[in-house]
């Protein structure tokens, strides 16, 4: 890796040429705010700076390539993978605040955004004008979409609707040596050139930065209907998914919570959660009134065959936010278990769940660790949470090991390390058990075709050689 | 550009060590076969082969980059924009024979395909299991998927349900230095690294030759529901498009028909479309039995408001069959009309339609030339399509005035060169029109990366510098 540079005097005078005094920070309290994310890594960077625009984030680009430091792009820091962590020092771009833009243009359906911009507001000005965006993340109330298009995010109705990059069609993007460029535009179809709105959105940052994304959105749904159903075997709730999507039915969401979930939400908060039950499901549809109806009839319906013990469907708004608050918990709940989260989002096969749910058990009783499984179900995308304490590091040691062996599991079972929170820089060791040496290699190829000086969120996705696991100690 | 190397008798030998020698093609008379597809070049190749697997394929990526000899991947050469003409000679590689695997994973919802696949082969197998895939090129019939993977092909559905793309989750790809590589997987939700898959789908054979795909199925639709609605003014059938979708339905299929095209489909095969009115909308609804006929007839209503004459849903198979009848002489018509056909697919935003046709009209006026509009209105993707003959270089000249207006046309208000048919060597002169010098230049990055030697599918995409026009005569 090439040796990056610090920020000294004179370079802070070229960057005060560029930004006005307010929009730069020095001072180690200001940088040590900027100096995490959610998940546990820590890494001060030398400088903070709020671009105000395109064009100065082009010409701090350019800065940097002259000066050879490191430049790492920032949301709100919600990544759980350590996307935005400076670890290489240098300087942080808080987007956060380049929030103005977010248009919804109604008759073509789109939505132009800027990055800072919080999801959830997307989600609530697309609906007042009868429109639907559907990525929902579960940090959507905070998360920026500049964040999101970086990682790909997605969360539950993944499995209906599909991912982010399914709903960006155009960008505009800084790139690694400061040029302003469009990609894509405000139609579905495009096919001139090479999709380099693809290719960006889920690169992490370390292909450009993206200033400006135009957004697909669809018609919103008339009605939903949502149940949760008990499952005394865990089994069984892997059977019951398979057979509800083989129905023809698509769901638009269909969550899992294991028994230590359920026992975890159940001490934090009690509401009533059966504590004998080896898994929850809970079941969303979406659409036309009459067919979300007879949908989640048929769905509580093949619940009840397929050994589940208790079937209730929402019949209100207020029933729906009861049943989602149990799967909403989790993440507080399990946060209170212990000082540090290690959140893994490995993927498989749908009919793998079973599987890898046994796994994960063998893995939790080898290791002896506090591990909770909850997840995207239906598109395969589980959540196993390990519980610890960072400062225990006889512990943190099992838990590298614990952390490999699911990702190997993973990758055995024809899945992926990452469904939603990308690699960053927790999963990068691992990236040629999945990916082989070629195919890793194809990727390199890109990030030094197009950064050269590897100046954009230098020491993620890619494995520093030698580092066979995460560090967690 | 760099200079390629013939194909001598040494270089055939080392051919007939990697296949048998039935699979090689050297006579003349073979050779043209291989020289053409559906656009109007034609180029004679050195040698055609037709590798039997994935380990053959790599081995004649190898030879060709050691003895740079141009590759250009073929499937059944449906492609309107030169996709596979092997415009440098050099060697043609007919993957219509690698069509073994069609395997439909029921419990997972995937199909895992060889590329010389009939797509249509797909539709059949996956709803045979009560399965779905969206994508449907007017060329299903006849075309590859590996085709339609290249140029990431759509069709009527691209409107609902998105483009190839959005359904292709895993490649097996030979890379142009003849290494094999896996991208994707079996799952949706997959953010390990860039996303290779998407790159290389719709690349147009220059990054990669895919040897396998894993694509995406959904539940298929139970009911659906057509009508035909006919427009005194065209200008009221683009607004019924808009009415539509801001009134929350998502149509499967909106097709436009202009008067020239109702016209020719009447000369061809007189079926008693109206003649006086100037446009014909099909609408075809697709989801829940109760929900379609409940949103058909919506669409009906917003059609008479908005300035239909007659609006005729089909109330069996056969009375959608008819309507689509019209639809699908449309080509078969046109063709007759004269020996040349230029089928182009500039695409604008949805709203821009009413101007683009305006546009149009003005250009078919301008060059006093046979131009007809028909195509996918609901998401914009227009097909004007100008029937001349080669031979009257004449009016070649105007035609390729013509073609560059159209797409000035489209760019200038908001859309692109290619919607759904692929820049291939037709509208490369175009790229940096659309893209800028640096768009176009950040491609280029990607490609030199991967293919040193220039030895995928060369000279498409990219501009050949001073070509400012596509060269018609």
């Amino acid at each position: 890796m090439r040796r990056f540079l610090g920020v000294d005097k004179e370079i802070i005078q070229q960057i005060e040429a560029i930004l006005p005094k307010e929009r730069i920070f020095l001072d180690l309290a200001e940088r040590y705010s900027y100096s995490y994310d959610a998940s546990f890594g820590q890494y001060l960077p030398d400088i903070v700076v709020q671009p105000q625009s395109t064009s100065d984030i082009s010409e701090l680009v350019k800065l940097a390539n002259r000066h050879l430091i490191p430049i790492y792009p920032r949301g709100a820091a919600t990544s759980l993978s350590g996307g935005p962590l400076p670890v290489h020092g240098g300087m942080v771009l808080d987007l956060s605040c380049l929030n103005e833009k977010l248009i919804i243009d109604r008759e073509n359906m789109l939505a132009i955004v800027s990055p800072g911009v919080v999801t959830a507001k997307i989600h609530q000005k697309a609906e007042e004008a009868g429109l639907f965006y559907p990525p929902d993340p579960s940090s959507s109330l905070v998360a920026t979409i500049g964040g999101n298009l970086a990682e790909n995010s997605s969360g539950p109705k993944g499995l209906k609707y599909g991912t982010t990059k399914e709903y960006v069609i155009g960008l505009e993007v800084v790139t690694p040596t400061g040029e302003i460029i469009r990609t894509g535009g405000k139609t579905v179809k495009n096919v001139t050139g090479y999709d380099l709105t693809r290719l960006i959105v889920g690169s992490e940052g370390t292909l450009g930065i993206i200033t400006e994304a135009i957004l697909r959105l669809i018609p919103k749904p008339g009605a939903r209907k949502t149940l949760l159903a008990t499952f005394p075997k865990l089994i069984d709730s892997g059977q019951t998914i398979t057979k509800i999507l083989s129905s023809g039915i698509l769901p638009s969401a269909m969550e899992l919570m294991d028994q230590a979930c359920i026992h975890a939400v159940e001490n934090y908060r009690p509401s009533g959660l059966p504590l004998e039950a080896e898994a929850l499901l809970i079941i969303e549809v979406d659409g036309h009134l009459s067919a979300v109806d007879e949908e989640i009839r048929k769905c509580q319906h093949l619940c009840l065959e397929t050994g589940a013990s208790q079937v209730k469907i929402a019949n209100s708004e207020e029933e729906r936010a009861a049943i989602w608050k149990a799967r909403r918990l989790v993440s507080p709940a399990i946060t209170r278990m212990g000082p540090t989260k290690i959140s893994e989002d490995a993927t498989v096969p749908r009919s793998m769940i079973p599987e890898m749910m046994k796994k994960l058990k063998e893995i939790r009783e080898k290791y002896e660790l506090n591990l909770v499984v909850f997840g995207h179900a239906g598109d395969g995308n589980l959540h196993p949470n390990i519980i610890t304490d960072q400062r225990n590091t006889a512990e943190m040691k099992k838990v590298e090991n614990a952390v490999s062996e699911i990702f190997q599991a993973a990758v055995q079972l024809g899945g992926t390390l990452s469904g939603e929170h990308g690699i960053g820089l927790m999963k990068s060791p691992y990236m040629e058990m999945e990916l082989g040496e070629i195919g890793l290699l194809m990727m390199k190829k890109i990030k030094e075709a197009w950064d050269p000086n590897n100046i954009l969120n230098p020491g993620k996705i890619f494995p520093v050689p030698g580092k066979t696991k995460v560090a967690l100690v």
